[in-house]
């Protein structure tokens, strides 16, 4: 089972997520290029999503400063996208999609999808701290627009 | 200058991550109920959006255990929608796209949305920990689905 036909079986906290907020392709891309799927086709592959659609994902991405797009080898016409700064910086929003996806599901078996800390394989989690790094509790919280 | 208007002066970083990850309508809702913008009316112009999209929206974020619906008041035929602990639970996703779309953005003068602690009323961040509450530093930080 290839790292692509593992998405389908698993449940993407992500995905569950974006199913609410609609138009979910630029985070999933963003995802999968995260996780190392940087090649048109297997981007492409991975997502079912059109050749058009994916394009002009890519696109805006790259233009957002999210992506940077290289041949896959020196002189080779197919495109690869590797995350930029920037992209590495949107971890902490699919973490807290994640936890949330997970805590609200009602299907508490299903495998998930998970971030993990590579130097003990343990999941990780969001926390929400003040400017010392001292949790805050979710009850003290307001939203200021 | 009443609540509403506030929006359309600031930075928003919400709205600033979701014109990057398309339909944005459900997320600007949600934020809004969280304010306390909870009228058919008021959100309407809060948002500019049309009063169809606007219905679509929160009768699906109702059907997702996001919102509840009840009468202004009794016997009244406007409806007000108020959160449930569902909704209240994204609010770190909020904060993680804050965080992420000040600390990227090229405008650093501009005044911010923010969450904030309101037993002290200072801006409260994300942070990436483990199981034990201690913080994992992005580096080590791997996507596993």
């Amino acid at each position: 089972m290839s790292e692509l036909d593992i998405e389908k079986h698993v449940n993407c906290g992500i995905e569950q997520a974006l199913k609410i907020f609609g138009d979910r392709w630029s985070l999933l891309v963003i995802r999968n290029v995260l996780m190392g799927i940087n090649r048109f086709d297997s981007l492409q592959d991975g997502l079912d999503i059109s050749r058009n659609i994916l394009t002009r994902r890519l696109n805006d991405l790259e233009e957002e400063g999210l992506l940077v797009k290289t041949p896959i080898k020196k002189g080779a016409k197919r495109m690869m996208y590797n995350p930029t700064a920037k992209c590495l910086a949107l971890v902490p929003v699919l973490i807290a999609m994640i936890d949330w996806s997970k805590n609200w599901s009602l299907d508490k078996e299903k495998k998930w999808s998970s971030v993990v800390d590579r130097s003990t394989n343990e999941e990780v989690h969001i926390a929400i701290v003040d400017e010392n790094q001292q949790p805050v509790p979710m009850s003290n919280l307001k939203l200021r627009f």
